[in-house]
């Protein structure tokens, strides 16, 4: 497996495939890989011939104050776990290869209807600007046939099958079911964040979710006492709630006659989970 | 020639030629074709081993109260000139095509720094969002080598320029020297709303832009008492003028050190003409 910065690099690697009528997939990632990102790696190997994975910690989807600096960087370690994975291509660019005049004088791409300002939106304001407009970077730099996101960040998927939708973009976007712990935490870097005592409560927001689904899946009239006391629940345990929410699956909108999901976010200590469930 | 309607026709033919590795350039229009729009054919033939042209009435790029609706439609007669041409491909797109849920609930692209507030873009807002976003569009659906734009319309290159670079397109874009009249009026669709009275005096305004460009060649201290006069000029023939500027001719910031370029925009009658001239 090749690791290119550049890219001309990765173009030229990307050429020598398409010219032999290869397919090519693509799971964009901010490094620090683990069980999750590797399903991701799964899932587009089962669809493509060739998989290119990429690693950037993308300044522009960071809000001031949080966590870009400390965000955690292994590319060694990520080299070596996507070296047995099996796949093709890592593009591990840097800053200044993304954003050459630097992220706040870049064109950016702004998806419209609220999708953007509601769940994860309304607390990190800009974030997902920053999340369409370097995806709609990296789907020109790599120009894939199908690219895989995690269902985990259900949001940002729906965000960029919107935004692929809306400009063009010939790239397919797949998710991918969400990766758990054992004990049914969804992997996640950010989970490094928690203390022991804290990695041990961490799974109660899936089980929020759980019960939540649960109630809803029986009595859809019943959305609003299920929420209300899942809030509660999370409180207890000493999450802060960000959101908790039951919406359409699809569009994220309002719960209408569609299939629903519930999602939540909620700090522990210092990371801040999301996770969300199909009802 | 053909002419296709459909993404999926146009890309099918796209499809058949980049078998062959042969290279396509893109000539994207709004119609009603003139000798301008036939010089940027030639240039793209001369680039490209297929050439491609769009046309489409893009209602996103005007404003309330601007001349979408009475904009020229003039479908046959552009056919046969682009078939005399030797054109390869003609896509012409119903709006429901480019915009499925409406040009207001689609995904935009916002090119900063001011370059679309500036000239054009101050009296026309949102305009060039609405350009920047059907050419990002029309980029992805064609997927072409290269595109070529008219320099007449040089904001609208700067802003597609900076769009592609921004993010990433694998395009190259190409500016096209401006086709004029041979009393220098450069051609336009729009200077057919000239009366015929209106069109003789209509070549003041290249006049007046080499009038300036003359006396800032000669003296760069001199920008501003040339553009105060030449404004007086455009008024005393009977145009409006909405501005009259000489400009960096790479950035269209301030006049620096670099080569310029004096840019000017005046209603006469119901005609809004733009202009500029390398200086």
């Amino acid at each position: 497996m090749h690791t290119v910065d550049t890219i001309e690099a990765l173009r030229r690697q990307i050429q020598t495939w398409r010219r032999r009528q290869e397919t090519v997939g693509f799971v964009p990632t901010m490094g620090n890989l683990h069980a999750g990102h590797l399903a991701l790696v799964s899932d587009a190997q089962a669809r493509a011939d060739r998989v290119v994975v990429s690693i950037f910690v993308n300044p522009m989807q960071f809000g001031p104050g949080e966590d870009l600096d400390s965000y955690p960087r292994t590319l060694r370690d990520d080299q070596a776990r996507l070296l047995d994975a099996g796949v093709d291509l890592l593009f591990a660019p840097r800053v200044e290869t993304v954003y050459p005049r630097g992220e706040a004088h870049t064109s950016a791409v702004i998806v419209p209807d609220g999708l953007t300002d509601i769940l994860c939106g309304a607390s990190r304001p800009g974030h997902f600007r920053g999340v369409a407009t370097v995806v709609a970077k990296l789907f020109n730099m790599v120009q894939p046939d199908l690219a895989v996101f995690g269902e985990k960040d259900l949001q940002q998927l729906r965000v960029i099958q919107r935004m692929a939708e809306d400009l063009d973009l010939p790239v397919r976007v797949h998710g991918s079911p969400t990766m758990r712990e054992a004990d049914g935490l969804a992997t996640s870097s950010r989970n490094q964040y928690l203390s022991e005592a804290e990695r041990r409560r961490a799974p109660i927001l899936h089980q929020t979710l759980q019960q939540v689904a649960e109630i809803v899946s029986r009595d859809r009239g019943a959305i609003e006492t299920a929420l209300h006391e899942g809030r509660q629940a999370l409180e207890k345990a000493g999450f802060q709630v960000d959101y908790l929410e039951v919406r359409d699956w699809e569009s994220l909108g309002p719960p209408g006659q569609g299939p629903l999901v519930v999602l939540g976010a909620a700090w522990l200590g210092q990371a801040r989970l999301i996770d969300n469930l199909g009802i």
